[in-house]
């Protein structure tokens, strides 16, 4: 069941001539302004490009993406409650442990990381502070059921570590507005700068970074404070990582370091009594550097943990003093199974007490119904049966099995006991505007229908309890911002031919009413 | 014979550890910030990178060189009575025509480029605005014989067309700003971010374009106005270029176009009466375009000349109403013999009519002796007899054959009449310091010893006369500015290993008094 496409006479059509006038000027922007990745291998082979020599441009779109304006203000509006949102359920173990608890038996990086926040706690934090660099994803929920209904955004996933993409979105709006200012575009074409704004993302996330780092205050024993930047060996995506740096360094005056996980014990180590973090820099090793902020752009799945001495190394920062971007249960607080249970009615409530407020954040919810034997389940239990259409059903456990999408509900509920159904929840499927738009990926192109994916960026830095107080409730919010937002736009799923599933890219809002 | 190591601790000793930090911090500043070219083919086949998808970073090297601050002061001081001298040159006909005309009979292309511009001088020029965006080159002198003699500024040669390197010139020094910042030099090294000027070529020379496209005016019948840059096609310093054409949109909102020589009789016409350039893009070939600037990157040298249509293109530019930069005869005036022809006595107060600014001037040309009977050839004859060993034999013809150097002078002027003497200048070698450094390029790295060329950049706009006045002196001097600087770092010529001769790459000025 495909929507029609939302904008027909959208991209506008380019002449041979046109195509290759926009083409080079995309690339040579993207190449000139940092708009880049270092190539895959599969493009360029290891040996050329292990020197470091080598960037192509970043994958993106051709032209800007339609997006309902409404519906990005209502993302950026809502992101602060967000924020607040996650820093309070960071804050609230009692209500974490439950769920953490249940999640951690089917998956075991959450138990491992879930220990090491644990054994932490044992020991005692010494760092009230933490830092959120936040992502709420979204897609333009646009049931083609009802087309007078207006469009309105659904969360996907909200991500508390890693949030990447940030500075690739702010160059990327800027590549399309300098396309349409330029006029690479057709004239008579709707793309004008005006509907292209500018994602704040990369200025609004640094200011973030820089926040934390003048609110650790400064190093001991005399010792300069810097940012510890948390890598994964050979990033590909290492220009969307230098642009926080250089922003840093450029316009607050905050030095940064990179380290992976395995360097870590090498080069740094925790003063005793004020458990301080100390980095030594390699190239300068007599040089006692205080890690004000470990800012993790690695360590966000059980890939980047190859043995017990990167998890060892994961509990050193935990340990130490410096303000963690995210804390080791602010990483849990993104589990996908918390959406689900802030989904449950009352669940927001319980931490976000102005009803406006509230409702707002529960506003971008997919719907999500339980199969039990409440009201509300049977209702749902009827709905499965009868117009599964634009429903998934979903097993409660995470890791408990696949998800069943639309047609094939019916039937797979009468092949299971009907015991057994409160073991499942009923999800409404997102249903996006259909685009048509061209990626181009390693200077290749794909023509076809896309679904774009907007993410709003958050970023707030929090106090939590001390001593006993730790993990009872959040005690304050230092600093709140909505941060910029990312619209990624890849291939539909079910596409015959055109752009693949997943070959994704960044894109650019092209607003619309 | 090599001048001692002018700066024996330099550049800094690196462990292998700092070295690879330095790099790698380079090749990612580089490349997220432009400081960039197409890679050549030698490094990345042209397969892989016809699509234009990849960029390496711009030849580089890994330290700013020490730089004289006197020098770079005197250079940059110098600069707007160097415009104005070349500006006095180009509008002057009677004294140029004699000098071009002797040139002509031993150099074709000269011979070519001067037709063209009698040609649309016999029909009439119908624009007396001159655009020049001009380099003055230089090496620093200081003599080895002399060790208490300051180091001085001896002109290598003076550009009037295509002067490149601008834009890389200004984020070579924001790279090297940017290293020493962060920290990526040794901290008890002289480079520090206060010795290293930021070139401001980059937003000079657009300024320079914008002040000549404003000057045109607006277009005939409605259009719209934008810069015609003429470029070679497959340009793999490409990004030096579009830095320049960013600039002029985003801080000056002006438009340019980018077209090859070739081109110009497909997408260019004349208007009838007003010959205004009108130009349709491609891409858009129902738009005409009128061009207020006529931006040469190509066409400097005949390799660009491909047969008579691409005379009769530049033939066409020149008749055009467009402002040239340069018109044909600047860009004769160019020419190294007249460089040789300004150092002789009097020649330069010919057109600076203040001693003090034409004595200027003449401190920067290197000494020129003729060879003749008067005093001060007979004087030189004693010179190139005695002491040699600082002095290159030039033939007063170009092209009439090769220099020789140094120790050779003695016996060649003996295996010759001496009444053929007179027809040799006596030049003075500019004796550079000795410096060391690394380039990298293409990924690679070469060490040793280096030789620095200064080059200052000017921008002016004047005023020739019109109609029968045209080439009877400039009338008026619209702009005229310095404009920024470029240090360009090569392998010394009778270097023994390391850097190969040539192996050229942009660099920062470390100011050193």
């Amino acid at each position: 069941m495909m929507a029609a496409e939302a904008y027909p006479s959208y991209p506008p059509e380019l002449s041979q001539t046109q195509l290759s006038y926009l083409l080079q000027n995309l690339m040579d922007y993207s190449l000139s302004h940092g708009l880049a990745v270092r190539p895959a291998e599969s493009f360029i082979s290891k040996e050329l490009s292990s020197n470091g020599a080598l960037a192509t441009h970043a994958p993106v779109t051709l032209f800007p993406s339609p997006f309902s304006r409404s519906c990005l203000e209502e993302g950026r509006a809502v992101q602060k409650d967000y924020n607040e949102l996650y820093a309070r359920v960071s804050g609230n173990e009692e209500w974490l442990e439950k769920i953490i608890v249940e999640l951690s038996e089917v998956d075991d990086f959450m138990a491992r990381l879930y220990k090491v926040h644990l054994d932490v706690k044992a020991e005692g934090f010494v760092q009230p502070l933490s830092l959120g660099l936040f992502r709420s994803d979204y897609m333009i929920h646009n049931p083609a059921e009802d087309p007078n209904a207006l469009p309105v955004i659904h969360q996907v996933e909200f991500n508390t570590i890693s949030s990447s993409f940030g500075a690739l979105s702010t160059r990327v709006s800027e590549l399309h507005r300098h396309l349409a200012r330029m006029g690479a575009y057709p004239s008579d074409s709707i793309i004008k700068t005006e509907n292209i704004p500018v994602s704040p993302a990369l200025p609004e996330l640094a200011k973030g970074l820089a926040v934390a780092h003048k609110a650790y205050g400064s190093g001991g024993e005399g010792r300069s404070t810097a940012i510890l930047i948390i890598i994964q060996p050979g990033e590909k995506n290492i220009f969307d990582q230098r642009w926080l740096e250089y922003e840093l360094l450029e316009r607050h005056s905050v030095q940064t370091y990179r380290i992976s996980l395995p360097d870590v014990p090498k080069l740094t180590k925790l003063a005793s009594g004020t458990r301080a973090l100390i980095y030594s820099p390699p190239q300068a090793p007599n040089t006692q550097i205080e890690v004000s902020t470990v800012y993790f752009r690695a360590g966000y799945g059980p890939e980047d943990y190859a043995g017990e001495d990167d998890w060892a190394a994961r509990t050193t920062l935990e340990r130490s003093k410096a303000i963690k971007c995210p804390s080791v249960i602010t990483q849990l607080a993104g589990a996908k199974k918390i959406q689900q249970v802030l989904a449950v009615d009352g669940a927001v409530e319980e931490f976000l007490a102005d009803r406006n407020v509230s409702s707002r954040v529960r506003g971008t919810f997919a719907a999500i119904h339980p199969l039990d034997q409440s009201p509300a389940g049977m209702a749902a239990r009827k709905l499965a049966l009868e117009k599964p259409d634009t429903y998934v059903l979903k097993p409660q456990r995470e890791g408990g099995g696949n998800n069943i999408y639309r047609g094939d509900i019916p039937g797979f509920l009468k092949s299971i006991p009907e015991s057994h159904w409160s073991g499942y929840i009923l999800m409404e499927l997102i249903q996006p505007p259909a685009l048509e738009n061209t990626i181009i990926r390693n200077g290749g192109l794909m023509s076809g229908g896309v679904v774009g994916e907007l993410g709003v960026y958050g970023a707030i830095l929090w106090k939590d309890g001390e001593g006993e107080e730790r993990g009872k409730g959040l005690k304050e919010i230092v600093m709140n911002s909505e941060a910029g937002w990312l619209l990624r736009t890849k291939g539909r799923q079910s596409n015959e031919g055109g752009v693949a599933a997943g070959f994704g890219s960044v894109d650019a809002v092209l607003l619309v009413d």
